[in-house]
């Protein structure tokens, strides 16, 4: 199941991104499950990642190499997470660096390990390893919707987006790649998503860029409340478009990258929870009138986290109960509930904490039938708001989860 | 679906407390769905609610009225929980108690209602008045069964317990009743649990028993995180057995009492686990070697409310990834991951942090087989622990909960 997701976007070549998508038989045979980005010298990276304290082997090279060089190329397999895989898991991220850095001669910190797939079984990091040199001689700028199907999990479709804009008569685009569909309540970044651009960016910059634009999108979906251990976002500007470099996003070519930017890491926050496990639905909480914006966060998640609220959004339910009683019981101070004021796609059904008098089960069952949900809640206690994106709750979550090792 | 549940126990009479239960047709007719208690004068009564804001109207009413007297009537329907109702709903559940008084004479701060069923419906208050006069006349001591029977909801069990103790020559009985399956989080108490004994014990001894008792019981069980409009528990010491009143529980006789008293509790609260709604397993969360019981308490609620955990659980499937996931996201300080164990069933999983050495998939998977799970989680940083008792997430818990307007 999938909710709304079109076909895959037709991302153009993004200069000094090249890529190769081959078959190394980690968890199954026939399957295209290793991805290889060769990126030009002079690029800018960033990087954010899961914080899960139990994060995979891959994560914590990724955070040293990234103290140490600018990457020179990413290596991500699908089929096993290597996470709770100790010592040996290291080791084997490590190998897979060092065997690459080896054959085209960088260095090894030059090279960023990801992995995705089953926890806790050990990486065979010699299927990797074997084919490394052909998805080398391959490198190429190729179709991104290959690096998007070798980086899918329990993805139904894999996952892009891209935005191009001009600024002063230069082009340039943004572009990227993401997966996930369960395990997915992403604190600090998503497991995975990638992104391109040609702009010249100063490193710095684009990594507050990475962390501001990541708690607009990635941050603020969930599926399952369960945090990955292997959530990782990398945002890569090759500076091929030949720009000045920014050093300061409060430009005209700065707001203008920061515009496209946001917009490609929410559609590829957005297509994962489209794509979420058993989703039948896509819906945004907005809450608004908060005292902060943390109470408003607050609140969205445990409404999006609540196993009740997701299964009568299943059934197409208007039981705005359970919405009043997720609000009640939120951690959040100085909450008023006569102030209290809930709609669902348009229409008041809680007004002043009780139901709205104007509310009937006819309009309140027309609201929720459409795929695409919004739960709007007013805490009427202050001006701060945010949104959370979420799933429903279905058979086929359960089913999914029942039979499907992560 | 139940786990392990046997037939209801045999309560005996308890001195001082009868009961009727009668037909008000309240969501469906031919359904005894009124349950009314009469307790003698002279008993010392104590009640805990739920911490949702937005709580029932008959849980303020409650509230109220134990400020102003000690309770003689409890009156408590089903099929509807008169939450989410406004001052209709407050109104409708004062009504009730005035209806009780002027029938058998007593003060309206001596009547205590309770309601559980769906949120948000009008409360039929003229159906209850009306079978009131029939339910006063037929109070009695009688079949705790159909007591419990008359307070369920999506409960596919009566819910019974008790104790019977002597010291020094008296004999004393502490015996209950509770109802609950779904939105199952209790926080102060659960929707509902009924206990009485005939011990004679002072109103605030009791008071402070019942908020600490509650904690080693009620509020460490979950079912699917969510924590009800309407939670309440009452305790009822009728005085009837005739012993010196109890002014301080460190005696012998306050803690054969306390004793008997919280395993009534415990019982009570694990068969809410076992008939929690689509359950296929009863499963202990103890969390050991914390820093704090704080600490503790939080990492095994998060296990406990974890969907991959609970479904990996039903699936009978050792995914204890999924669970080391789980502790390496808990919000707590100075998680050290390599000194982290888990066992299932006493079957050691991990050890330091990573994948035990002796550990099999056969090994796994026999002990994730029984429907009874114990999941001990030592942290290894400390010396304070707590416990929590969940179910799994089941095909069954969407269908009730699709289906089910709470």
């Amino acid at each position: 199941m999938a909710v709304g997701l079109g076909s895959f976007p037709a991302i153009p070549n993004i200069s000094g991104v090249r890529f190769a998508v081959v078959e190394a038989g980690i968890k199954k045979a026939s399957r295209k499950d290793l991805v290889v980005f060769e990126i030009d010298k002079g690029a800018s990276v960033a990087g954010v990642f899961t914080q899960n304290a139990f994060c995979a082997a891959p994560v914590r090279l990724c955070r040293e190499h990234l103290l140490q060089s600018v990457p020179r190329y990413l290596v991500i397999n699908t089929g096993n997470a290597n996470a709770g895989t100790g010592k040996r898991g290291y080791q084997g991220a490590l190998s897979t660096c060092e065997s690459l850095a080896s054959i085209v001669g960088c260095k090894v910190s030059e090279v960023l390990p990801f992995s995705t797939g089953v926890i806790g079984e050990p990486l065979p990091t010699d299927k990797i390893v074997d084919v490394l040199p052909n998805a080398l001689a391959s490198l190429d700028y190729g179709n991104w919707q290959d690096a998007g199907e070798g980086i899918m999990t329990t993805d139904t479709r894999p996952k892009g987006a891209y935005r191009q804009f001009e600024v002063n008569g230069k082009h340039y685009t943004v572009g990227g790649i993401s997966k996930g569909a369960g395990m997915i309540r992403p604190n600090m970044a998503t497991m995975l998503g990638y992104v391109f651009t040609d702009i010249s960016i100063d490193q710095n910059v684009l990594q507050d860029l990475l962390k501001k634009t990541t708690d607009k999108s990635f941050n603020r979906i969930t599926i399952d409340s369960d945090t990955s251990t292997n959530d990782s976002c990398i945002a890569v500007a090759t500076g091929a478009a030949g720009n000045e470099k920014i050093t300061n996003i409060q430009t005209e070519l700065g707001l203008a990258f920061e515009q496209a930017f946001t917009e490609v890491m929410q559609e590829l926050a957005h297509a994962i929870v489209r794509d979420g496990e058993g989703a039948t639905k896509f819906v945004t909480v907005q809450v608004v009138g908060a005292k902060s914006q943390e109470d408003a966060a607050l609140v969205g998640f445990e409404i999006a986290h609540s196993p009740l609220v997701k299964t009568a959004l299943f059934a197409s339910d208007p039981n705005w109960g359970r919405i009043l009683a997720v609000v009640g019981r939120a951690p959040i101070a100085d909450l008023d509930v006569d102030r209290v004021n809930i709609s669902l796609n348009g229409c008041l059904i809680v007004s002043e904490g009780g139901r709205s008098d104007g509310y009937t089960e006819e309009l309140g069952q027309a609201a929720m039938n459409p795929e695409e949900i919004t739960i709007v809640i007013d805490l009427g206690v202050g001006e701060c708001k945010d949104t959370v994106w979420t799933t429903d709750l279905s058979h086929e979550y359960v089913t999914i989860n029942a039979e499907y090792r992560t």
